[in-house]
C-alpha cells in the first residue's frame, strides 16, 4: 500500500491563496489520498532553508516527491525554496512575468499583500457586515432590516446563518436572516415584519431527507427532527416562495460558498468588498 | 486619463479560486486601478460564447485587453473561452498537465468540485463550528468551554468575533470568545470561569489609537471610545497576557485572515477541515 502523497502549501503570507489554489487543483485527482500541510509566513531565507530540509527529508522517506504549492513573492526566498526536492507548482512564478509584460509595469514584489488590510474602508465594511449578520441572525431583530442588503428566509437549519456570515465575511454584504416557523407557513403569507422588505427576500429550501438528518444531529428523535414535521415545513416554505414569487435555491447539495455565490448570481447583488 | 483596466474572474464553479488567485496576483500591481467582475457558473459552451462576446466588446471599447483569470475545468468550455480577445491567465490549464504527469494519473475534469460538499463529515464539522462560535460569542455562555478548541480573549472590538467566525468557517475550529472588562483588568487575574481552561486561552491586543477610532465609529464621543478608557483597557489586557503568559498577538495591522492564520501558527492548533 502506498502512503498518502504529501502536499505542502507554502507562503510568505497567510497561505490562503496557496491553499485555495492547491486544493482546487488537487480536487481533480479523486483517486489519490493527500496529506496536506500549510506553512504560512515563510518570509526569510532561513525559514525557507528550514522548510527545504523538511521537504527533502520527506521526499527521501516516501520515495516520491512531495507536491509543493507556493505563492512566494520575495524572489530570494522563493529561489531558496525552489531548490527543494519536491514537485513545485510555483504559482506567482508562472504568472507574474506575463502579467508584468502585458501591464508594462514591474510588480512590487511586496510580501503578504493579498490578505492584508490594504484598504481600511473595505476593512470597516467587512467587520460591520459581520456584526450586522450576528445582530440580525435568526430574526433576533427586525428593526434594522432597512439597512439590510438581503434578508434570507427559510426553515430552521436550512443554511441561513452560515450563508449570511459568509456573505458578510467574503463580500461585505449586510445579510439578515429570518426563520420561517409553522405559524408563518400555515397561511402561506409573508410574515408582517417582512412585507415592506419583500424585494430583499431570498428563500432557502432543502430536501426533507437531508434536513431530517441535520436536525437529528441536533435533537435526535424529536418532533423537530421528525420526517412529518420537517416535510410539512419544507413544503410550506417552497409553497410560500412559489406563491409570493420569492427567488430561492435548494441548498441540499451546496456548500456555503456555493449557496452564497449562487445568491449573488441569482439576485444580481453586488459585492461591497473584494477579499 | 486611461480608464481602469478591466478584469474578469471566470469559473464553471463558484469563482472563488479564480478570484483569490487573481486578486493575489493583482495585489502586486499597486499603481494600476482595476475594475473587477466575477462571473461564476459558466458551465456550458453557450454561456462561454456569451462571455466571450462581452469580453471582446470591452476589449474593443477600451483599446486594451481585459485581464481574464479562469479556472475552467471542462475543456470544451475552456477552449471556447480562451478564444476571447482578453489577456488570459488560464490557471488550471497551466498546472493540470504537469500534475497529471507527476501523479501519473489523469485528472477527473469534473466541474465545481473545489467548493462543493465533497465530504459530508467536513461539512458537519464546519457548520457545527460556526454555530459553536455564535453560541459562545462574547462570553454569552461559558459552560461549553470544555468543547472549545480555543478561547479568544480581549477587550471590546479588538477583533475577537470575526476571528472566531473565520476560524470556524475556514478551518472548522471551535472558537469561543470572552470579553475582558474593566473588572477583569483591575486585579490582573484570569477571570474565574476561564481558569480551568487556561491552556486554551489566546489574547488579542490592539494599538490604543486604532481601537479609539474603531470604537468611535460605534459610539462616538463616549467614555467607551475615549482615549483614556481605551488605553487603560489595552494596557490592562497586555499586562494580563504578560503576567499569565497567555500567547497573544497585536491585531492592529492584520486582517481577519492574518489574525486567524497567525493564531494557528502560534498555537499549533490543527485545522479540522480543509476548504
Amino acid at each position: 500500500m502506498s502512503p498518502k502523497r504529501r502536499v505542502f502549501f507554502l507562503s510568505d503570507g497567510t497561505g490562503i491563496t496557496a491553499e485555495t489554489m492547491g486544493n482546487s487543483l488537487l480536487s481533480q485527482f479523486d483517486d489519490i489520498e493527500f496529506e496536506k500541510d500549510t506553512v504560512p509566513f515563510i518570509d526569510t531565507v532561513e525559514k525557507a532553508e528550514k522548510q527545504v530540509e523538511i521537504i527533502n527529508k520527506i521526499a527521501e522517506e516516501d520515495g516520491v516527491k512531495p507536491l509543493v504549492f507556493d505563492t512566494m513573492v520575495n524572489r530570494e526566498v522563493r529561489d531558496t525554496l525552489l531548490q527543494c526536492k519536491g514537485f513545485t507548482i510555483d504559482i506567482f512564478g508562472a504568472f507574474i512575468k506575463p502579467l508584468e509584460d502585458e501591464l508594462e509595469i514591474r510588480s512590487s514584489h511586496s510580501v503578504g499583500k493579498t490578505h492584508s488590510i490594504i484598504n481600511s474602508e473595505s476593512y470597516k465594511i467587512r467587520i460591520e457586515a459581520v456584526h450586522f449578520a450576528l445582530d440580525n441572525d435568526d430574526g433576533a431583530r427586525t428593526r434594522h432590516y432597512d439597512q439590510a442588503d438581503i434578508i434570507i428566509i427559510g426553515v430552521s437549519r436550512s443554511g441561513k446563518t452560515p450563508s449570511c456570515l459568509y456573505l458578510a465575511m467574503q463580500f461585505g454584504i449586510r445579510a439578515a436572516n429570518y426563520p420561517l416557523t409553522e405559524d408563518d407557513l400555515d397561511d402561506l403569507h409573508i410574515p408582517k415584519t417582512l412585507k415592506i422588505h419583500r424585494n430583499k427576500l431570498f428563500g432557502l429550501s432543502i430536501d426533507t431527507d437531508r434536513l431530517v438528518a441535520i436536525r437529528n444531529e441536533r435533537k435526535p428523535n424529536s418532533k423537530y427532527s421528525s420526517f412529518r414535521q420537517v416535510d410539512m415545513e419544507v413544503r410550506g416554505a417552497e409553497a410560500l416562495y412559489a406563491k409570493e414569487r420569492i427567488p430561492s435555491i435548494n441548498t441540499t447539495h451546496y456548500s456555503v460558498e456555493e449557496i452564497s455565490t449562487r445568491i449573488l448570481a441569482t439576485t444580481g447583488l453586488e459585492r461591497r468588498i473584494i477579499t
